[in-house]
C-alpha cells in the first residue's frame, strides 16, 4: 500500500469515527449514511477539491456541495480535518445556537459551506449554477456535488442533469454515493449501478462506475472527472454504515446515533480516534474575465401605459449595463417575462433554463453563492413549481431575485392554470422576504433596481397588461414605504391596492367622489415590508380600510394589512378584504375582475355598504 | 389509401380546422400547438382509445390527460367529433362563463375532462395514477397521456417514467409531441427524437419512434403500445402549424390566435370545413376487483401521550378495514410519517413513490380521478416540493387528502430544512382548501376520518414529538368547530393555539392564572374554516387575544384569527400574534421554543406586558 493509500483510508476512518463521535455526543444525527462516504470525500479533500481553506470564497477554488445533507456529521468532520473548524466544535453538532447544525447551513461562522441542504434533489442545480459562474469568469474551479442515492428519485436532479450537459458545462462533478439503503429500507435500484451508468449516458454526462471505498479507483476517477469534456457522475457501489460490523449495511441505522457504548465498539473497529490534518490542494491563480455589459445606458422611463412586465425586462436590460454582476435566469418564457430584453443586450449572462423552474432556482442559488447578482422570472404560477427551492435559498440565507409575471385573474382567458393568485401569500409568508407589487412602469424600474441590493428573498409581481403611468419617471419608491394618491381632511375610507388593482382603486375612488364619499387612496407597492405607519394613520382618520387584491383573499395584501393594523396595539376601526374568494375561469381581464369584486365598480358598492 | 386511412386523415383535417375556428372565435389561443397533434389524436380517438362517450366515468375506460393542455382546442375539437359536445360549445372557447376554458379543467359540463392541466410536467404522474387504479381493481383500461416537447425538461415527467417502470406498470402510454418549437423559439432538442428514445430506455420504458403526422405508423405504434409489457412512450417527430403553409414549422405563432382572413386560408389549405362524426371504440367489461381491507376493527384510541403522526398512521390503518376505496401514497419516509402502518395492513393500496414529492401528488390526483380516496404524506416541509401540483389540484377539483409531518422549529435537532414552517399559510391561501391541525391522538383520529370524507384540498399537520391526551376517545371535532378548553367569567385574555401550542398555551394558563390572571384557552384544530362566532366572542369578553402558532408569523393561524375578526365588522380589542419570527437552527424541541417565543413561559410574558 502506497503512502497515499495509506493516508485516504487513515483519513477515512478518521472521518468515520468524528461521524459517529459527533452523532452520539448529540444523540443523534446521521452517522451511517456519512460513514459509507466516507473514503470519497477523504480522497477528494486530500487531493483533487482544489481550495484556499484560508479563503473560502477566492474565486479559483473548487466548490463542495453536500446535496445529501443528512450525511452533515461527514462535512463537519472533513471540515475539522482541514483545519476550518476544531474537535470542539465538531462536536458541537445539533446544540442549540451551534452553527454546526443538523443539516448543512452557510452561516458567517462556517463559511467554507456555500448553500444550505438538506431537502433531497437540490445539490445539483447548485453545482451547475457554481459551475455558471465559474466558466462565466473563466474560473478554473469545478463543482463536486455529493448526491445519494434516494435522491435520484427526485425529478429536479434530471432537470439538472438535462441542462448541464445541453448547456455543455465540464466543471461540474456528481459523487454518487450507492449505499442502497434509504431512510425505511432498500432503495428503489440498490447496487444496479448499471441503472445509473445508463441513465446518466442517456442525458449526456460521462459515469464512471467504481468501488467507493476503493481508494485507488476514487482517485482515478476524480482525476478521469477533472479531464472530461462532459459533466461527470461518479456512480460508487458503497455500505451504509461501513467498516463497522455492527452497521455496514444492516437495515434500522438511518438516522440513529449511537449510545455510548456502541460508540466506543464502532470505534475500535474503525481503528480508534485520530487527528489527522490535511490540506487540500490549491488552485492556480487566474485573472477574472468581466462578462460584457449593455449599451442600453438610460434608465428606462415610461409616459405611455405600458405592461409592468415590460418594464421588468427593460430594467433588466439597462441593469446590465450598470453592474456587471447582474444575471438572468429563464424558465422558457423569457418573451412573457420579458427578460429577453436582457438576453438581447447580456447574452453571456443569460441563462436559459427550459421548463424546469426547479433547476432554474438551484441554478441561481449556486450564482449568487458565487457572487452573481442573479434575477429569475416565470409565470408567478409556475414559480410555485420550485417553493421548496426558494424555501430552502431562505434558509441558506441565499440573495434570490424573483419575477412573477402574470399575475391574478386580469390575465385573462388563459384561465386559472396560468394565474398567479398565491404567490404572495408564499412570499410573504418566507422569512427575511421582500414582496413588491409596482402599479406603473416607473415604479417598476426603480423596485427592480433596489432588488439588486436586498438581501434574501425578494419578489416582484408583474402583470400581463399595460396599466397606464402614474408616477414620473425618476420617482423614488423605498423599500417599506407606501404612496398615497389621494387623501384629504374629508375621507370617509381608504382604499388600498397595489399593482392592477390600484388603478382599480383610483377608479372606484372617482366614482365614490361623484356620489360625495373622499376615499383615500394608498398604493401598497410594498407588501412586505409593509407601510405599517401609513396604513395605521388612514384607519384612524378614515376608520374604514378597503384592502382590494388580484390573488387570494388569504396571506396576501388584505392579510398584511390586517397583520399592519394589529401591530399597532388596540384594534379600532373597519377593515374589509377584497380578493379573488371563487375559482376563476376564463373571460376577459374586466370580466374577471367584475366577477372576482375586485374592480372599479364593485369595489365602490362594497364601500357605499359599508358606509351606509 | 385506405378508407379508414382515408378517414383518419379527414378527421385531422377537421380537429386542425376547428382548432383554428375556435381560437379565431375567441381571439386567442394556441391553434399551431394543436395542429400537430391532430393525427395522433384522430388515430387514437376514432380507433384506440376505448371509452364509452355516454358514461365517462365507466371503471373499463381508458383514459386521457392532455399534458400539454395549452392545445386545448384540439381537445375539445376532439370532444366535438366525438359528439361529446356541440360545435356552438367548442366555439365558445374562452369566453366568461365557459366551460370550455383556455387550458381544461373537469366541471360538470365537461365530464369528459378528468384533471386540470395546463401547468406542464403533470399529465404523467396523473396518468400513472390513473393506472394504478386501473391496475388495483384489475381494469383493462389504459391511460393516454399527450406530452409536449418543451414539457419533457420538467424533473416531475422523469419521476413518473422512473415509478411506472419500477412499479411493472404496462397499462401507461405517452405520447411525446415532438413538434421542435416552444413558446419562444426551438426546444432544447429539436427533432432529435434519439434523445429521447435512448431516456425512455433508460427509464424502464419502450420507446416508438415514428411520424407523427403518418396516420399508418400511428396506428401501428398505439397497437404496440397496447401490447407492451411496459409502458410505453410513443415518439412523434411533428410540425406545429402543420398543413397550413404560413404556419408550419414557422416561428412566431405560439399562442396566437389567426385573424378572421388567415383563418379563411388556413382552413381553405385544410380542405375546409367538416362535421365528421365518430365513435370511438367501446371497452370490454370487467367486475372490478374489490382491493383487501384491513383486519384493524377498532378506532384508535389514546390515553397515553402519543405523536399525533403515529395517531395519523393508526387512523389511516384503521380507515382501510372500513372503507376500501382509501389508498395511500408515500414519499419514502412512511416510517416517519406512519403511512408504514397502512402499508403493513393494506399493501396493496399503498404505493410508495420515493422521494418525488411531485409524482406522489400527481398520481394521487390520478388515482381520486377514478374514484379512489387518496391520501399522501411526507414531512410537510417536502411537500412544498408538490406545491404547484396541489395547487393544479385545487383548480381541477381534486379531492387531495395531504397530511404533512414534522411541523414547526418543534422537530428539535434536524434544523430548519426539515420543519414546516410555511404549510399552513400555503395550504390556507388555496381555494377551497381545509386545514386541520390536531393537539393530540383521539383528535387525530376524527378528523382523519373527516378527511375521507372532505371535497377538495385537506390538510392535516401532524407532530414529531407524542403529546398529551387532551380529549377523550371518540369526541367529535367538527371541521370550522374549536374547542374552549378553559373558560370562565372573570378571563382577561384569550390563548389561541393548535396542535403543540396548545399545550403551550394551556400551560401559560395555568401560571397567569397563579398570578391571578384567568386566560380562556381555545383549540383551534379546524384553521380553515375557523370558527370565527367563537374566536369574536372570546374577543369580545375578554378583548385580548393571544394566538400562538408553531409556523411562521404570516400566512399561518395567526392571519386567519385576524382574518376572523375581522369578518366580524368593526374592529375592537387586540390581537397579539406570537410565531416563528427568525430562522431557527438546530436544539431541542423545548429550546427552540423558547428562542421563537412560542413556549409557555414566552406567552405568559407576552399576556403580562399586554395586560400592565
Amino acid at each position: 500500500m502506497s503512502d497515499r493509500t495509506q493516508l485516504w483510508n487513515d483519513l477515512a476512518a478518521q472521518l468515520a469515527v468524528d461521524s459517529i463521535r459527533c452523532t452520539t455526543a448529540a444523540a443523534s444525527g446521521h452517522p451511517t449514511s456519512s460513514m459509507c462516504a466516507a473514503h470519497l470525500t477523504a480522497v477528494l479533500f486530500a487531493d483533487h477539491l482544489r481550495t484556499h481553506v484560508s479563503d473560502p470564497q477566492d474565486p479559483a477554488n473548487d466548490r463542495f456541495v453536500l446535496s445529501k445533507g443528512h450525511a452533515s456529521p461527514l462535512l463537519y468532520s472533513t471540515l475539522k480535518a482541514i483545519g476550518a473548524i476544531s474537535d470542539d466544535e465538531l462536536l458541537s453538532l445539533r446544540r442549540f445556537g451551534s452553527p454546526i447544525q443538523g443539516h448543512p447551513v452557510p452561516l458567517p461562522e462556517v463559511p467554507w459551506i456555500d448553500v444550505a441542504t438538506g431537502s433531497l434533489g437540490q445539490g445539483l442545480p447548485i453545482g451547475l449554477g457554481m459551475a455558471f459562474s465559474m466558466r462565466l469568469h473563466g474560473s478554473p474551479g469545478r463543482a463536486w456535488v455529493m448526491i445519494g442515492d434516494s435522491e435520484m428519485a427526485e425529478g429536479s436532479v434530471w432537470e439538472a442533469m438535462e441542462a448541464a450537459s445541453y448547456h455543455g458545462i465540464t466543471g461540474l462533478t456528481a459523487i454518487l454515493d450507492l449505499n442502497k439503503l434509504g431512510q425505511r429500507g432498500p432503495t428503489m435500484h440498490g447496487w444496479h449501478a448499471d441503472v445509473f451508468r445508463d441513465r446518466a449516458s442517456a442525458f449526456g454526462w460521462l459515469p464512471i462506475v467504481i468501488d467507493g471505498h476503493d481508494v485507488t479507483a476514487i482517485d482515478a476517477a476524480y482525476s478521469e472527472a477533472r479531464n472530461a469534456d462532459r459533466p461527470t457522475m461518479v456512480i460508487a457501489r458503497t455500505e451504509k454504515g461501513h467498516g463497522v460490523s455492527f452497521l455496514a449495511n444492516a437495515e434500522g441505522w438511518h438516522g440513529k446515533a449511537l449510545s455510548e457504548e456502541e460508540a466506543v465498539k464502532a470505534i475500535e473497529e474503525l481503528g480508534g480516534e485520530r487527528h489527522l490534518s490535511i490540506e487540500p490542494p490549491k488552485p492556480g491563480s487566474f485573472a477574472p474575465l468581466e462578462p460584457g455589459g449593455s449599451n442600453v445606458e438610460r434608465a428606462p422611463a415610461y409616459d405611455e401605459p405600458v405592461p409592468t412586465r415590460k418594464a421588468f425586462g427593460d430594467s433588466l436590460a439597462w441593469l446590465a449595463g450598470q453592474r456587471s454582476d447582474v444575471v438572468v435566469l429563464d424558465g422558457e418564457v423569457g418573451n412573457s417575462t420579458y427578460t429577453d430584453e436582457f438576453q438581447k443586450v447580456a447574452p453571456e449572462r443569460f441563462f436559459e433554463m427550459y421548463i424546469a423552474e426547479q433547476a432554474m432556482i438551484g441554478a441561481q442559488v449556486g450564482l449568487q453563492a458565487l457572487g452573481e447578482t442573479a434575477f429569475s422570472a416565470t409565470f408567478g404560477a409556475f414559480l410555485t413549481r420550485a417553493t421548496d427551492f426558494i424555501r430552502m435559498g431562505a434558509i441558506g440565507r441565499a440573495d434570490l431575485r424573483l419575477c412573477g409575471s402574470h399575475a391574478g385573474v386580469s390575465i385573462g382567458e388563459d384561465g386559472p392554470s396560468q394565474m398567479a393568485l398565491e404567490d404572495l401569500s408564499t412570499m410573504r409568508t418566507l422569512h427575511g422576504s421582500t414582496v413588491l407589487y409596482p402599479a406603473d412602469g416607473n415604479a417598476t424600474v426603480k423596485l427592480v433596481s433596489a432588488m439588486c441590493d436586498l438581501p434574501g428573498i425578494s419578489y416582484i409581481r408583474t402583470t400581463r397588461e399595460a396599466t397606464r403611468s402614474l408616477y414620473p419617471p425618476g420617482e423614488e419608491f423605498p423599500v417599506g414605504g407606501s404612496k398615497t394618491l389621494a387623501s384629504n381632511a374629508e375621507d370617509r375610507v381608504t382604499l388600498v391596492g397595489a399593482g392592477v388593482t390600484l388603478h382599480e382603486c383610483l377608479r372606484a375612488a372617482e366614482t365614490l367622489a361623484s356620489d360625495g364619499i373622499m376615499a383615500r387612496v394608498i398604493d401598497c407597492y410594498s407588501v412586505k415590508p409593509i407601510d405599517g405607519d401609513t396604513i395605521r394613520r388612514a384607519l384612524e382618520e378614515t376608520r374604514v380600510i378597503v384592502v382590494v387584491e388580484d390573488h387570494r383573499v388569504e396571506g396576501g395584501l388584505g392579510d398584511a394589512v390586517l397583520d399592519a393594523v394589529a401591530a399597532g396595539g388596540a384594534l379600532t376601526g373597519q377593515v374589509i378584504k377584497i380578493g379573488v374568494a371563487d375559482m376563476p375561469g376564463s373571460g376577459k381581464p374586466e370580466e374577471l375582475r367584475a366577477w372576482a369584486g375586485i374592480d372599479a365598480a364593485s369595489i365602490a358598492v362594497r364601500v357605499r355598504n359599508a358606509l351606509s
